[in-house]
C-alpha cells in the first residue's frame, strides 16, 4: 500500500497529490475544484476546529452565522477589496429552474432572473460590516467580537486539495473596536492564538510576522501572518490576522457614540485560518511511507493489531487489548482495535502507518505469554518490545513525547534551511535550493516586486519575534538603506 | 424591555418575530430571506449540534464535506428529485465580476459563463450518491455512514426566520447499506435518535410516526418524522428520515460485489434536521416575557445580578457570587455574573428574562448578611429565598427540575390539545381550534388532498409508537374502511 506513493524526492508535489487521496483525506468531486473531505480528513479537521474555537471564546469571542450570499453592490463599497476580492467569484444570477420545454432535463427559467446579482462570499467583510451596523450604537456596544465557521468560494484557476480550492471551510474573526490601539492589539493577540496552535496543537513551528504592502489583504492597513516552512523548503501561510483600520466602517457608515456623546467610526479586525492548515499538516510532517500525525490532532491516536493464528489466541489477544483501551481511553485518548478479519497484519500495518497513526499496538500468543506487547512509533518508525505492566501511563507518556519530537524535528530541520543572505548573486542561487533567507530590504514595494519578478520569491514576512532580524543594513537588491531583515522564500 | 413583546393571546405570528429579534436570536440580512443569526442565538444552535453530532457518533455515524455547488444535470437524474427540489433555487451561472467599463461598480463578465450552471445544494443526495460511486465496490464498504453540517439554500418565496429561510444550517445524514432491511432499520433508528434529542434536550415532546405518501420526501419510499405542537396548536416538523429504496444508486449507477460476488444496487437513508429546531424550542416553551430555555440548551445557565448602594456592598456580593460561580462550573453549568455597572437591577431581571436563562440569583447586603440569595426559575416566575449553605448542589438540582418541568409543561398542554374525531363536520369545527386531531383515514392521496383543500390540514404522520391509533374505523371524509387513526393538523 504505502509503496503506491511517489517519492518526496522524485516528486514532492505528487507526492503531495498521493498521500491526501490515499491516506483518505480528500479527493476532487464532479464540481471543478470543490473538494470532498473525507471522514478521515474531516476527523482532523474536527480536531481543529475545537482546539481553535476554545482558544478564541478564551480571548472573548463569540460564534455567530452571516448569510453565504453578498450583493454585488456591496463589494464596489470598499475600493481596494472590491480590486482583491470580487474578481474570480460565483455569481448567483438566476433563482429557479424550469422543466427544458424541449424535453432535455432542466435549463435555468430566464423569468427568475434576480434584480441584483449575488456573490457567494470570498470573505464576509462587507456582508459582516453591514450588520454591525445596526448593532453599534454607543461604546458600550464595543468591542465586538465575532467569529464565524463557514464555507467560501474563490474561483481559483489552479487547485490543489486543500492548499487551494475554489470552496474551502474556513473561520473568519470579525472584531470591533472604540480605538486604533484596541484594533491593533486584537489582532496581535490573534495571531498569536495562531502560532500558538500551530506550534503546540500542529507541532508545526511558524515565524509570527507583518506582511509587506504587496502581501496585505485587499482592504487592511496591517496583516500579520504565520509562516512556515514545508519539506520542500517553500512557504507556507497558515493564518492571516488584519488591522483593518476604519475602512470597512467608513464604507458601510458604522459610528458610535463616544463617551462624551461625539461620533466615531469604529476600528476593525479580520483574522482567518482555513482548511489549509490540513495541507501545511501533511506537507510538514508526512514521509515516504505516508501521514505523520501530530498525536493532538490524530483522530486514532492509538491502534492495535492482533496477532494470531487460530480463534483462542485471537481472542486472548482482544480481551488484552480491550483491557489496555479501556485505561488508555480512560486518559483521554482515542483508541482503535483493528479486528478485520480479511486482511493481514503486514496491509493493517501498512494502512496505519500511511494513514499516520501515532501508535501501533502489535501482540500475538508469544507476546502475551511473555507479559509483552510490540510498540511502534510512527515518527520514528521504530519498534520496541514491552511490558504489559503499566503500558497505559507508558503510551500516555509516549503520545507527549511523539507531540514534541515531531515539533522538535520540523522545528530542528526549518531552523538549518533559515539563511542570511547579503548580496543579489548569492541569493539568485540560494533562493533556488529552498529554504527562507534573511536578507536586507529598502521597504519599498518597488524593490520587492523586482526581486519577485526575477526570482519569483516574496517577502513572506518582517518577523516580529526575532531579534536576530533587527539590525541595520543595506538592501540586497537596490543597495539602499535597511533597518532589519526580512524573510523571503518562494511560497506555495 | 419585556413589554415591548407582543402578547401571544394577541398575535402569536407577530409574538415569535418580536422574540427572535429582541432575544438577540436572529435578525433579517440585507440578502431577501438570508438571515443572521447572532451569537445568542448561534450559541444555542451549538448547544443543538454538539448533543446531536454525539448522538450521531454513537450510532457509528462520520462526519464529512460534500461541494456546496451541484451539477443542473445531476438534478435530472432521480426523477421525483428534481420535482421536489431543483424548482427554486440559487443558480450560479458565472464565474468572475469586472469594472463597468461606463464606470457604475462592478457588472458580471459575459465572458466568464459556466458551461453548465451550479446550483447552490438545497440538499446533497446527488452531489453525495455521485461520489459514493467511487466509494463503494464491495460489500466490505458497506454499509457507509456520513454525515454532514452544513448551509443550504432554498429560495423561498414567504421566509420567517428560522421556520423558512432562503439559506440555512442543517447536518444531512447519507448511508448506504446492502440491504433494504438495514437501511430501513437506520432510518428508523436514526429518527428515534431525533425524538431523544427533542424530549430530553429541548424538552419537547413528539410524535414519531411516517408521513403519507402526499407529503414524503422527493425520491423517497419512506419518509418517517417527528412532529410537535406549537403553543398555537399548530404542528411543526422538527425533523425526518427518509428511506430512499436504491433510487439514487440506480440514478447513480452505485452498486457492490457481494459475497457471493454478484453486483447489486446499495440502498439508501438520509436524514436531517435544521435551524428550524430553533423556531420549535421559541414556539413550544416561550411567555410573553420572553424565551424559556431549557437547561441543557441554555447558554446562560444561571445568571447573578448583584444589588448594592456602595461600592463596599457590590465587592461583598461580586466575591460572594464568584464563589458560586466557581462551584457550579465545577458541576458543569454555565454562570454568568452580570456585572454591569451603567444598568439597574430591573433592567437587568427583564433582559435575562427575555433571553430565557433558567435561573437568576439575585443578592444584596441584606441577604448576604442573613446568609441568604434569591432564586428565581424562569419557567414558572416563581422566587424563593434560599440559605447560601449548599447554594450550588440546590441550584444544580433545580436546573434539572426546570428541565423536566419544562418538558412535563409542554407534554401536558400538548397531550390536552390530541383529540379524537370521528366526522366531518366535527373535522371542520374542530381544525380551526388547532391541535392534533386523531381521524381515521382511508389511505388515499386523493382524500388527503381534498381535506387539506378544503380545510387547510395535513396529515402530520401515522404514528409509529401510539397504540391508541392502531384500531379499524371509516375514513372521516370519504367513509371508506381505515385501518387505523393518523394525526391532522394545521402546519408551519
Amino acid at each position: 500500500m504505502a509503496k503506491e506513493i511517489t517519492p518526496r524526492s522524485e516528486n514532492y508535489s505528487q507526492w503531495y497529490n498521493d498521500l491526501v487521496v490515499k491516506a483518505d483525506l480528500a479527493e476532487q468531486s464532479a464540481v471543478r475544484g470543490c473538494m470532498v473531505i473525507k471522514p478521515y480528513g474531516y476527523a482532523i479537521w474536527e480536531k481543529m476546529q475545537s482546539v481553535l474555537d476554545a482558544a478564541f471564546k478564551k480571548t472573548g469571542v463569540q460564534n455567530a452565522y452571516f448569510p453565504l450570499f453578498i450583493p454585488k453592490s456591496f463589494f464596489s463599497r470598499e475600493a481596494e477589496h472590491v480590486a482583491g476580492f470580487a474578481k474570480e467569484c460565483a455569481v448567483v444570477t438566476h433563482h429557479r429552474l424550469m422543466n427544458d420545454p424541449d424535453g432535455n432535463g432542466v435549463i435555468v427559467d430566464p423569468d427568475a432572473k434576480l434584480e441584483e446579482e449575488l456573490i457567494v462570499r470570498p470573505t464576509s467583510e462587507t456582508i459582516i460590516w453591514s450588520v454591525y451596523k445596526n448593532w453599534i450604537k454607543s461604546w458600550r456596544d464595543l468591542p465586538l467580537l465575532c467569529n464565524q465557521w463557514c464555507n467560501v468560494v474563490r474561483w481559483e484557476m489552479r487547485t490543489r486539495p486543500f492548499l487551494r480550492t475554489a470552496e474551502f471551510l474556513w473561520q473568519e474573526g470579525h472584531t470591533a473596536h472604540a480605538t486604533a490601539e484596541e484594533a491593533q492589539a486584537k489582532a496581535v493577540e490573534m495571531v498569536h492564538v495562531y502560532a500558538d496552535f500551530a506550534r503546540k496543537t500542529m507541532a508545526l513551528p511558524v515565524i509570527v510576522g507583518h506582511k509587506s504592502p504587496n502581501e496585505r489583504f485587499a482592504g487592511a492597513f496591517d496583516t500579520l501572518t504565520i509562516e512556515a516552512m514545508m519539506q520542500d523548503g517553500k512557504a507556507l501561510q497558515a493564518g492571516t490576522s488584519h488591522f483593518l483600520g476604519q475602512n470597512f466602517a467608513k464604507s458601510f457608515d458604522v459610528q458610535f457614540a463616544d463617551k462624551d456623546g461625539s461620533l466615531q467610526y469604529v476600528w476593525a479586525t479580520s483574522w482567518g485560518v482555513s482548511t489549509r492548515l490540513m495541507g501545511a499538516l501533511i506537507m510538514a510532517h508526512g514521509d515516504d511511507n505516508g501521514l505523520v500525525l501530530p498525536p493532538a490532532l490524530a483522530p486514532i491516536q492509538v491502534v492495535m493489531v492482533p496477532i494470531y493464528k487460530t480463534e483462542e489466541e485471537h481472542d486472548a489477544v482482544i480481551a488484552e487489548f480491550e483491557k489496555i483501551k479501556a485505561q488508555l481511553e480512560a486518559l483521554g485518548h482515542s483508541v482503535r482495535i483493528d479486528d478485520r478479519d480479511t486482511l493481514r497484519p503486514g496491509f493493517k500495518f501498512a494502512e496505519w502507518e500511511l494513514k499516520g497513526v501515532p501508535v501501533r499496538l502489535a501482540m500475538g500468543a508469544r507476546d502475551l505469554a511473555a507479559g509483552t506487547v510490540e510498540v511502534a512509533r510512527r515518527d520514528l518508525l521504530t519498534k520496541e518490545t514491552m511490558q504489559l505492566e503499566g503500558i497505559a501511563r507508558h503510551i500516555d507518556g509516549l503520545l507527549a513525547d511523539i507531540q514534541q519530537s515531531i515539533y522538535d524535528k520540523a522545528l530542528a530541520w526549518r531552523d538549518a534551511n533559515i539563511r542570511k543572505c547579503d548580496s543579489w548573486e548569492e541569493f539568485k542561487e540560494e533562493i533556488k535550493k529552498g529554504g527562507f533567507l534573511l536578507c536586507h530590504w529598502d521597504g519599498t514595494a518597488e524593490t520587492e516586486q523586482k526581486i519577485k519578478d526575477e526570482t519569483k520569491a516574496t517577502i513572506r514576512c518582517i518577523p516580529v519575534d526575532s531579534c536576530v532580524c533587527e539590525e541595520e543594513g543595506v538592501d540586497i537588491y537596490s543597495g539602499k538603506p535597511s533597518k532589519g531583515r526580512v524573510v523571503f522564500a518562494i511560497a506555495y
